[in-house]
């Protein structure tokens, strides 16, 4: 980072007094460029010649999505793994400095600090919106993010592995998700074609792949869900969905890892 | 419905065979209409002379989001009480075409069945922009939207009547919402001025004020969250906010409800 902050600090420093912004920010270059008007400036600052920085953990849901949408996009990044992101200690606490819930995905890019996956994908596909991963038509916007949601706050917050434990009941991560993807397989049968929307990748597919996966692993019956399945078959053929698979990241252990 | 519908088929029915869209949906006119490229009509289309409808049940927290928008687009609207929408039978059957999940909200408007808050609002945002929601820079917008976030899938999922029953413990909503709030809290010293996101109303603000209201009948000790206490107290002065609450609602029953 401290690359990026050299730069900043070269660029905006004069600008400093002009910022209308209430809104605080320990990454302040980008409002303030903007707030200039001097749109030159902003592209500038927007897209430094930096690379972004993920920290992951691999077999984190959330983190897999952000790296399909990295890799889809052909965006390239750095990852930091962070097996320690659990455990309290200094690490921890400045780890929450970037992240205030403690949790990853949290991405570094263009000089800012970005936490949770959703809006960190939205923020990619406003600012790099050349491989979209959300229709144009508002209308059908509303339906890819609604699929979306049916894994985003239907299923995977409930079947994370601290709730489960919280719960004390090993089939609790099985019950929400067999619960979610039966929704889910009949809202799909409006949207789908060879993926979740149509024929196109978009932003419920980035979704539905890490949920597959977690489901095969606490040995929910796919057979039941017969289009969630042929699409996340479908997907696992796709550039982005394959190097960005839990277990071909740097933390995978290598036992696990697969091998192409 | 049927006014729109006849409407529509007056309008489009010659533009079928145009269609380029793979998305399947009963409710083609827009899709259709957008795909001629005959922008006039499209916009005909898009904003039928008919009232938006919200299938909402009044203590939902996603069907008060939703109210909040609605109220602060001051865009007028038809509530629909869903009472029934839990239970089995021929309603619900019917409800499902609706809504593939079962679950409140759904919202008809411009001829389309929107489901799911976030993608609800967001729509509202890219369709009737002109009360925003989330502010224009693309990194503000982020933040917004983490913000809501910790709150839509970290924190909401978790405390729900249902997931609470099948948890079978009584301080579980309480213990994820504290979680949740302490992050929540910790993320607002960034951001937050009168409301979230500094002095203007944005996103999270309309997912904090029914959470809120949710810690504190599962008895939340909100003293330890004082910033989000002051934020909540703030928009309880808003217009918008005080016409979306749950206790200002039809189907509110007389005895809870607010009387102004």
């Amino acid at each position: 980072m401290d690359g990026v902050t050299d730069w900043i600090t070269d660029v905006t420093v004069s600008l400093f007094t002009q910022s209308l912004f209430t809104v605080k920010s320990g990454h302040f270059c980008y409002h303030l460029i903007h707030d200039s008007g001097k749109s030159q400036k902003k592209m500038e600052c927007q897209k430094p010649d930096v690379k972004p920085v993920l920290y992951s953990f691999f077999r984190s849901s959330s983190c897999w999505r952000v790296r399909i949408a990295l890799d889809f996009k052909e965006i390239d990044y750095e990852y930091k793994t962070c097996e320690w992101f659990y455990e309290e200690g200094q690490k921890r606490a400045e780890y929450l400095k970037l992240n205030p819930m403690g949790e990853v995905p949290t991405l570094i890019i263009d000089g800012n600090t970005l936490t949770q996956s959703l809006p960190i994908i939205e923020y990619l596909e406003e600012t790099r919106p050349d491989k979209p991963l959300l229709p144009k038509d508002p209308v059908l916007r509303a339906k890819a993010r609604a699929l979306t949601e049916i894994i985003n706050s239907g299923i995977q917050p409930l079947q994370n592995i601290r709730v489960e434990k919280k719960s004390g009941d090993s089939t609790w991560a099985k019950f929400w998700i067999e619960k979610g993807f039966t929704g889910l397989e009949r809202a799909l049968q409006e949207t789908a074609g060879r993926f979740s929307m149509g024929d196109s990748i978009s932003l419920p597919d980035v979704y539905l792949v890490p949920q597959v996966y977690r489901a095969k692993r606490v040995n929910v019956d796919m057979s039941k869900f017969p289009l969630i399945s042929r699409i996340d078959s479908a997907l696992s053929e796709v550039d982005a969905f394959k190097s960005a698979h839990a277990l071909r990241q740097p933390d995978c252990p290598m036992k696990e890892r697969l091998s192409s």
